[in-house]
C-alpha cells in the first residue's frame, strides 16, 4: 500500500515528505495507523548523524499512537481495531531478560531491531523498489506501520492520540526512571539534571510518589515555571550558583540527594548527579544519552562510601504491562502530559518540529496524522 | 598505663615494638586487652604512606578481638570480661545514617576518627609525653586499646581470639559484601576479581547464600585450590585468556555475571569487573580500594542497558549487629576462617607479617598477644 512518510535520506538533510510503499503484516505482525507521534531528541540524534549505528536511508519516529487495522497469521493479543502505542522496547514474555523479571530489556528482536528490519530480516518499507529502514522498531514518521505484534501496547479507546502518542517515550522514560528504576519513596529528595522532556517528566513522577524536595538543574530559567507546575520545588540555575554545583546541591538537600537523575545525555553532568548524591544511600540514575564513545568517570570512594550508579532505558517500563497503566494515569489527571506537548503540526512541518527542538522553544512537538 | 605496642613513626618504615603510654577510659570509652590481631592491606596502605589521609606518629591496626577491661562513665552496653570486637566503623544507633535503614556508615564519630584521635578531639596514648595518633579508631596493634563503647561489638566468649579478629575487618567485608550490599541470591552467578583475603571471602559469602557458579579471577595460580575449597567453581587466568577476559567472563556466565566483585583495588579490573556483569540487571560491587586520586570510567551506555555500579565498606555492615552474627556462623561451621589464617606470630615479629603480605605468601597473618 501506499502510504505518507517523513524520509531520512542522509545523515544531517531534513527529512523529505513524500510517498512510499508498505507491505502488509506477516505472521506475528501488525499493521497500525498512526494517529500521531512526538518527535524526540533521539530522532533527531540519528537525524543529525550523532548516532554511529544510524542507518539510511530510513522512516524514524518512536513515539506514536493509533490504530491497529490489520493483523498477520498468529497474531492473538490484539486485533483490529484495538488501540496502540508502539514500543520502541518490545515485551515479549518468553525470552531470558523478560523472564527475569529483572529488566524491561526483552532481547526477543533486539538483533534485527537494531539492524533496521523486521524479525524474518526484511524491511517492509520501500520507495520504488529501494530498501527503507525501519527505526527503533517503530516508524512513526508515517500515516501506517508494521509492527511486531510484542512490539504494541493495547491502551484504552478514549484516550487522545495526540497526547498519550508521548507516553510511547518520553512521559514513560522520566516517570519510569522514578518508579521502576530508582523507586523513589515518599520524603526522599530528588535532584533533576535538565528540565526538558524527560527531565518534567521525572520531576511529576517524583511528586506523583510524595518526594518532598524536587530540585530542579538547568542553565535555561525559561523551564523554571513549568517545572514549578510539575512538582519542582527548588530551582538550581548553575550559573547562578558561586561556587561548586556540587557542594550547593549537597548543602541544599541537607547531605545530598536520595536520588538524582540525569537527563541531559552530559557525561560531566553524570558525574555531578552521582557526586551530589547522599553518603550512604544516594541513587543517580543516568537517563540522558551521552554522544558516541564518551565516557563517565569518578572516584571509587564515591561508590565504596554507599553511592549506587544506575541506568534506565524506556523507564524500566515493561511496555505492554506498564505502559496501559501510564495511559490510566493521564485520563484520571494523575500526571500532566497537555501542559508538556507545546506544538502541534502536520507532517508536511515534521522539519518544523527538529528546529523547534534546536531552539529550545518546544518540550514536545507532536505530528497529527 | 604502660602498653606494648608497633608503632609507625613515618611512612614507610619498619614499625617499631616499644612501651608506650595509654590513658584509661573517659566517659562512654572502654579499654580493651587485645588478644589478637589481623595485618591488612589496609594497614599496609596507611604504613607505606600511600595513603594521603595517614598520620604518624600512629599506632595502627584495625582487626582485633580482645576483652574488655575496664569502662568510662556512663558505658552501658558492655562490662568488664565481655569478649568484644574493635570496629572500625561503629553503630551508634542514633545518627542519620544509622537511623536511615540503608547504610551502615555511622557517622557519630566520624570527624575525629579521620583525625586520629578520641570523640572528645584527644589521643589515649602517648610516649615520652609526645602524642601517638589512634588509627581507623581502632589502634590494635597495641596490647591494650581505647575504643568509644559504639565501636566494638560483644561477642560469644567461647570464640577462639586468634580467628575470630579476622571478623574484624576482611570476613566481614567480604561476606558482608555478597550478602549485604548485593543481596546475591541462590542460583546466581557471580565473578571475583581477586582471590586475597577479601576475594576468598566473598567466594564463601557466594557459596553460603547459594548461588551457582561462583568464578575467581586471579594472575596467581596458587590460589586456585583455597578457592575451591572455599566455594570456588571456575578459576580465571587472564594470562591463560587468549582475547578479552570480559569476553570470556560474558562467555563464562552465560552472558554476563549477576554479581560481580572487584577485591583488588585495581581501576581497571573495577570496569572489566562491571562491563562482564549480564545486561539488565547484572551488579558489580567495588570492595577494593583504589590509589589516592585514581578514577572508574565506562561508558553510560554500560549502566543505561541495567548494570548497576555499587561500592561496599566494611561488607554493609552494621558491627554491634552483625558481627555477633558472623562469629556465631564461624561458631557453626557455616564458613570458615582457620584455613585464611596462613600465619601466626608474636607482636615482636609483626614486621614479617607485612613481608608475607608482599611475597603472597600468606593470606591472613595474626599477631597474638
Amino acid at each position: 500500500m501506499d502510504v505518507r512518510a517523513a524520509v531520512a535520506y542522509e545523515a544531517g538533510k531534513p527529512l523529505v515528505i513524500e510517498t512510499v510503499q508498505l507491505e502488509g503484516p506477516r505472521a506475528f505482525e501488525v499493521l497500525v495507523e498512526v494517529r500521531a507521534t512526538g518527535v524526540c531528541h533521539t530522532d533527531e540524534f540519528t537525524r543529525s548523524g550523532a548516532d554511529p549505528e544510524g542507518l539510511f536511508p530510513a522512516i524514524l519516529g518512536h513515539e506514536g499512537a493509533g490504530v491497529v487495522v490489520d493483523v498477520g497469521p498468529g497474531v492473538t493479543s490484539v486485533k483490529k481495531g484495538d488501540h496502540v502505542i508502539p514500543l520502541y522496547t518490545p515485551e515479549c514474555r518468553q525470552c531470558k531478560s523478560c523472564l527475569s523479571r529483572k529488566t524491561n530489556l526483552c532481547t526477543a528482536i533486539r538483533a534485527t531491531q537494531g539492524q533496521g528490519v523486521m524479525p524474518d530480516g526484511s524491511s517492509r518499507f520501500s520507495i520504488g523498489g529501494r530498501k527503507i529502514h525501519h527505526y527503533m522498531g517503530c516508524s512513526t514518521f508515517a500515516n501506517y506501520t508494521v509492527l511486531p505484534e510484542i512490539a504494541v501496547a493495547k491502551i484504552r479507546e478514549d484516550a487522545p492520540f495526540d497526547k498519550v502518542c508521548y507516553i510511547g517515550c518520553g512521559v514513560t522514560t522520566g516517570i519510569g526512571a522514578v518508579i521502576n528504576t530508582a523507586k523513589v519513596e515518599a520524603g526522599a529528595n530528588v535532584v533533576v539534571f535538565g528540565l526538558g522532556g524527560i527531565g518534567l517528566n521525572v520531576v511529576q513522577g517524583a511528586r506523583m510518589v510524595g518526594a518532598d524536595k524536587i530540585i530542579g538543574v538547568d542553565l535555561n530559567p525559561a523551564r523554571e515555571p513549568l517545572a514549578r507546575r510539575f512538582g519542582m520545588t527548588h530551582f538550581v540555575n548553575p550559573k547562578e550558583v558561586g561556587g561548586d554545583l556540587v557542594a550547593h546541591l549537597v548543602e541544599l538537600t541537607g547531605g545530598g540527594a536520595d536520588y538524582s537523575f540525569e537527563c541531559v545525555g552530559n557525561t560531566q553532568l553524570m558525574r555531578q548527579a552521582l557526586e551530589c548524591c547522599h553518603r550512604g544511600w544516594g541513587m543517580s540514575v543516568i537517563v540522558g544519552v551521552a554522544g558516541a564513545g564518551q565516557e563517565i568517570s569518578t572516584r571509587p570512594f564515591q561508590l565504596v562510601t554507599g553511592r549506587v550508579w544506575k541506568g534506565t532505558a524506556f523507564g524500566g517500563a515493561r511496555g505492554r504491562t506498564d505502559v496501559p497503566k501510564i495511559v490510566d494515569w493521564y485520563m484520571d489527571g494523575k500526571i500532566d502530559i497537555d501542559s508538556l506537548i507545546t506544538h502541534t503540526m502536520p507532517l508536511d512541518d515534521i522539519n518544523k518540529a527538529f528546529d523547534l527542538m534546536h531552539s529550545g522553544e518546544s518540550i514536545r512537538s507532536v505530528v497529527t496524522f
